[in-house]
């Protein structure tokens, strides 16, 4: 990282080798069911876990309820944890029908969220996920599961699946970002 | 309308006949352009135009920063007009897949910051809007148009088209509420 001291001259006046750290948000969109997982990046493979949860919202509530309950909490775990970048998975496969209106629903509400409180976001695909986790990107659930707990230093899997999903996306956005660096000049 | 002078009596002791006002403000959901339309509604077919317009987001923006603006700019639009109820259309069918999802974020968008101002919000399908403007559930644009206008006493037909969108579901809630009432004991 090149620091600047302010006299600009042609060359940076002090070079650090330390990466700064990023912390990422990472958010598995859904009504019912908002997976999100935080951690903190260091640079290379020095992924540090923070924290990790659902927000629930009641069934027996109307679509808009559930989403103000969705964005009120979304915006408190921002204020709490001051996340450099929020990573979501993106939507391109109709894979459920039936879900997809509501997860999409959500996953606005989540982006529009981020962009108010002045968190940029980055969106990956689901085979790029498990692309960056397992090195294939057809990996069963199990072994994304696997990869992920190992990544992060647990001894056993992340539980439950939604803040695990949401912890995926957020190392897959570390792997994207070295993949990316690693193309520079 | 029943008036409830605070003396518990059996009858009520005054009877209004005048049908209180209900300001209605459709939306028509989308990620490039939202149309709204507001309309007071005073019973049965006493319905007066107050406003309609469209809020625009530049495509050069991401998603996160459209779905901001809209946010935005609907809150302000709630704030100003203070609508008793929002009209908005379901999305149930997959007529066009590739945008679904972003109008199904932006919808998401709408419902919540409904929700966080205190606005309720109704649902109609594309069926229950056409049949309720013109009789038929199969009707083309051209004859919603039309028949939108003459509701509103309009002698042109009302544009842009996402304006004239969202007055129509607006219309609708107006119909489908007289014949939910016509159906009371």
């Amino acid at each position: 990282m090149v620091l600047d001291w302010g006299c600009h001259t042609a060359r940076p006046s002090r070079v650090l080798s330390e990466t700064p750290t990023t912390r990422i948000l990472g958010i598995d969109p859904g009504t019912a069911t908002v997976g999100y997982g935080l951690l903190d990046w260091r640079g290379g493979d020095r992924i540090e876990y923070v924290a990790a949860g659902t927000i629930q919202t009641p069934r027996e509530l109307n679509a808009a309820c559930r989403l103000k309950i969705i964005r009120d909490d979304l915006a408190a775990i921002i204020k709490d944890y001051a996340p450099d970048l929020l990573a979501v998975e993106a939507i391109f496969f109709f894979k459920n029908a039936k879900t997809l209106v509501p997860v999409a629903q959500a996953r606005g509400v989540i982006l529009e969220c981020a962009a108010s409180l002045g968190v940029p976001f980055s969106e990956y695909t689901p085979m790029q996920i498990k692309l960056m986790l397992t090195g294939f990107g057809k990996a069963d659930k199990k072994l994304v599961q696997h990869s992920l707990a190992r990544l992060l230093n647990h001894r056993e899997i992340i539980r439950p699946d939604d803040a695990a999903d949401a912890l995926a996306v957020a190392v897959c956005h570390t792997r994207m970002a070295q993949t990316a660096l690693a193309g520079l000049p």
